[in-house]
């Protein structure tokens, strides 16, 4: 195993930890949402984002407490995202992680208010004095993450994929969705870090750039394993894009151009690490991994 | 018009405006859940959360600005909650504040996204320093409100609610039921003002107790409306407790011990605000009208 997969796994168990502690069960009915909630945040998953969080955290010597907290908070959006992107309504997937999708283990109703309600907890947690000593610092997590979230962010994003389905797309139109619908939480992981450590703005955005063009790869990236990739590798269904004629990087660019771009985002992102002195192995490992795994 | 009508009626429009300022339509695709964010956010109602904001506020000379913020803000988190529960997955309603519901007029992967981009902004308006120069006071805010909107606030409530559908529930669980998923909100629209203006304990606990009581008053006063108003009067479907066989306090108590219990609550909840000295009319004024409206 490598080092960066030996850590992606440390650090997914290390968030696991603080996902249980924060979802406990309640005595009456209400008990059902918090199972659901835990079921969708609780049910694996690569941890991309919460490992992005503590690697930029660690480049700012920021306590492992705070840095795992705000992973947490951030991993609970994301679940909300895709509890609410596969109901029926939106994407209506039956799959995910390799497990039903929430709406198929429970209800459409509970999986509803399990993205509602792990939506409204990750904020709650990281208004918390326990994420951080400073209210400023916590503020701005807040304010970044509500705006890398709503309608100017993922929220945005997915609502032009579901107006794609009726309307042809070119490059900068999909650049600019991906940005929005995975790109811009992604940003808020490598900048987490950043403002966790109150970081000069120069380090903020090197980090930032950085996230962006991550973002932009891993998303090619996904593009290329729904065409080449098996439902046992991904734990999702495949070749979706092509089956609904929704265009992707790979639909416009096609599965070579499309790898080479990729990779190109891949090294260009480690070339904004360079104002680092040091520490920065593992986001460029990460840079790698985005564009070569294979789920 | 009453005192009480007037000033409802001018501080719906100051929120409006705020709501209006908030809610700026994006120039690409995303524009539609923008649209439906406003459709049900700018749509009318009565505004008593927002009211309770300002009210309160008063008391403690907070800013007009400030108390604005908040107010808009918390009336975001209601409008979501209503999009949510009038979906077909959950209360599956056509009728709200005598419009077609947000799924209704556009569709229903819109209205899941207007919800959750309505949450996300409420809280990126809270964080935000406009809202008051303290970040430990806006830190404060979100805090408060992601507790009453969540697993162990609203959405339990709501989830409550749900189960409550092949469940008989009596008077204790339905106070309980009632706290989470309406009273939360209302005793943080009540606690807003202490909180913005940094009160002592002695009178936020009063708001609380205030909000409390207030709360059920409004609630009760709400099941005796589903029996007794029309669709006219209250601009939604009327009936649909009897109709879906739910237990409330009517069902439970019968309407005249229901009414009682409303303005025995009413009453109790202005005796909490003796602790003032004044600038209270407002607030009891209001404890009068939850009971006595007829929308």
């Amino acid at each position: 195993m490598t080092d960066l997969k030996l850590a992606l796994q440390e650090q997914a168990e290390d968030v696991d930890k603080v996902l249980d502690d924060l979802l406990l069960e309640p005595e009456g009915p209400e008990a059902q949402v918090v199972k659901a909630m835990r079921y969708s945040a609780l049910g694996g998953g690569k941890r991309v984002r919460p490992f992005l969080v503590m690697a930029s955290s660690r480049l700012f010597g920021v306590s492992e407490a705070s840095a795992l907290r705000v992973a947490a908070a951030l991993e609970m959006v994301h679940c909300y995202s895709l509890i609410h992107d596969d109901l029926p309504a939106m994407d209506d997937d039956d799959l995910r992680r390799g497990r039903p999708t929430c709406h198929i283990e429970y209800d459409e109703a509970t999986a509803i208010l399990a993205g509602d309600a792990l939506l409204t907890l990750a904020f709650e947690v990281l208004a918390d004095e326990e994420t951080h000593p400073s209210p400023s610092v916590r503020c701005a997590l807040v304010s970044e993450l509500a705006k890398a979230s709503g309608m100017n962010g993922m929220v945005g994003g997915q609502m032009i994929d579901l107006m794609a389905e009726t309307r042809e797309l070119g490059i900068p139109e999909i650049t600019r969705l991906q940005r929005l619908k995975t790109g811009a939480l992604i940003v808020f992981a490598c900048k987490a870090g950043a403002i966790l450590g109150k970081a000069k703005d120069i380090k903020m955005q090197a980090l930032r750039n950085y996230g962006h063009d991550l973002g932009l790869a891993f998303q090619i990236a996904d593009d290329l394993l729904d065409v080449e990739a098996s439902e046992e590798e991904t734990g999702k269904k495949v070749g979706k894009d092509a089956e609904r004629g929704k265009a992707t990087f790979v639909s416009l660019l096609g599965v070579e151009r499309a790898r080479e771009q990729a990779h190109m985002l891949s090294e260009q992102a480690c070339r904004h690490l360079d104002v680092f002195d040091r520490d920065t192995e593992l986001l460029r490992a990460m840079a790698q991994y985005v564009v070569n795994r294979r789920s």
